[in-house]
């Protein structure tokens, strides 16, 4: 677990005792030797993540990345992604014509188009009743070490009808959780499976989290905390499933794709 | 306030309601007619965010901005900043020689120690007891009516001994949260009362909420979750103040800097 013990005393005290930290670490995401972003990680799972954010991020699918190594370096860790030959290639040449939405040297109108992406429309079967959305949070809700820990973490998991919560991934930043839990999913399990449940994610759902839940291909999403309103605009443009505040099914709002609950 | 009004229903319910969410909407910092960041925000106080993130990015003083204009564009906001020569040719020199931490062309371990930047190290008096800790917890709570609309939001406050909570800015980003504050703080204040007083944020803390706190030049943050290991080595760093998981001052836990509290 990514935990570290630092000295904390209580207000007024002058004792002190050790108490356990989520541990932050920067992390670049590196292709071919190039960084495309650096991102303040929990340092755990750090394949999955090189995986998930290549995927969520349109950058590579998995059988397009030849190796993934993580470096210890000086101030965090390099994660060197290397591609195979036309992904390498589509992604320099994408580095050249647009380099992304932070940073490139565009205008304002042009980097806002390519932030508000368009997205796939899920094709996915999946349908969620009540007693399936309780189990999927109940899920959550135990398998959260390092939130147990720290209190610090937000996590992203993965129920699918008929099997329960069948991966969850914990980190600093929420993204990230969604990152690594996508990256565990298309590792450890067939192609497809994205498309036969739903990602649950104890987080409030901003809209760049309904991107990354498209990518994946993923026909719902659950979230324990309220959604923006870009975000609801963008599951009911991509066809996802968007239950939110969903500490219960008693209590969920569904704000799009409601088919996709019974 | 940044509400949409959105449709939606109760789990099993065919039933729709009208429910508030909070307005997310992608806004472009734009210096010189180049972009910089875009970044998801609630479309309010665009002003103070100018100015904040211009400071607390380390890009611009509030005396190097000669203009900020926000024009509403087809994908979000195009927040256009308009520099004094002197600061526009230290921009254009300093994203010719490195763009910054993402999307940069840069290997990883350039990149990796351009995120963990050094901070200025805090020089105010300011020292927080008890009471006041609880007095400026209780302004955040009775302050964020976008909060208590939509429950998807963040709030950023600054707490002044003597003066109590001089200013809260709310958004559905904790970082633009912050930045907005400190865009009101520096162009409402006088210079130098970011020294005399304590950021206070309702969420857990990274290390790029204390890398904003020091560029503020506060000398006390207080959150009210939990902090990373990061953030507490950073707040260490920069003798930040750092009081965490501070829902009152009785359970609150001082991580770094304990002269600041008494």
């Amino acid at each position: 677990m990514s935990v570290i013990t630092a000295q904390a005393r209580k207000f007024g005290s002058t004792q002190t005792q050790d108490l356990p930290l989520a541990e932050e670490c920067a992390v670049a995401m590196s292709y071919d030797g190039t960084t495309q972003a650096v991102l303040m990680a929990s340092p755990a799972d750090l394949e999955d993540f090189g995986y998930g954010f290549s995927l969520t991020e349109g950058i590579a699918a998995p059988g397009e990345i030849a190796e993934i190594a993580a470096e210890r370096v000086a101030d965090g860790i390099d994660l060197r992604i290397w591609l195979h030959a036309d992904a390498g290639q589509r992604f320099l040449h994408r580095r050249r014509t647009m380099v992304g939405p932070v940073g490139c040297g565009l205008c304002g109108v042009d980097t806002l188009a390519e932030a508000m992406r368009d997205l796939p429309v899920a094709t996915g079967e999946c349908v969620i009743s009540a007693s399936e959305l309780d189990a999927a949070v109940a899920g959550m809700d135990a398998g959260q070490a390092l939130r147990d820990a720290t209190g610090a973490t937000h996590a992203a998991g993965f129920f699918v009808p008929g099997r329960g919560l069948i991966a969850l991934r914990e980190d600093v930043g929420r993204h990230n959780a969604l990152d690594k839990l996508a990256g565990a999913l298309i590792r450890q399990h067939p192609a497809g499976l994205a498309g036969q449940g739903a990602v649950v994610i104890t987080s409030r759902v901003s809209v760049d989290l309904v991107q990354k839940t498209a990518m994946l291909g993923a026909p719902v999403l659950i979230a324990l905390a309220a959604p923006s309103s870009a975000a609801v605009a963008a599951a009911r443009a991509a066809g996802i499933g968007l239950a939110a505040r969903a500490r219960s099914a008693a209590r969920a709002e569904i704000y799009a794709a409601p088919d996709r609950f019974r």
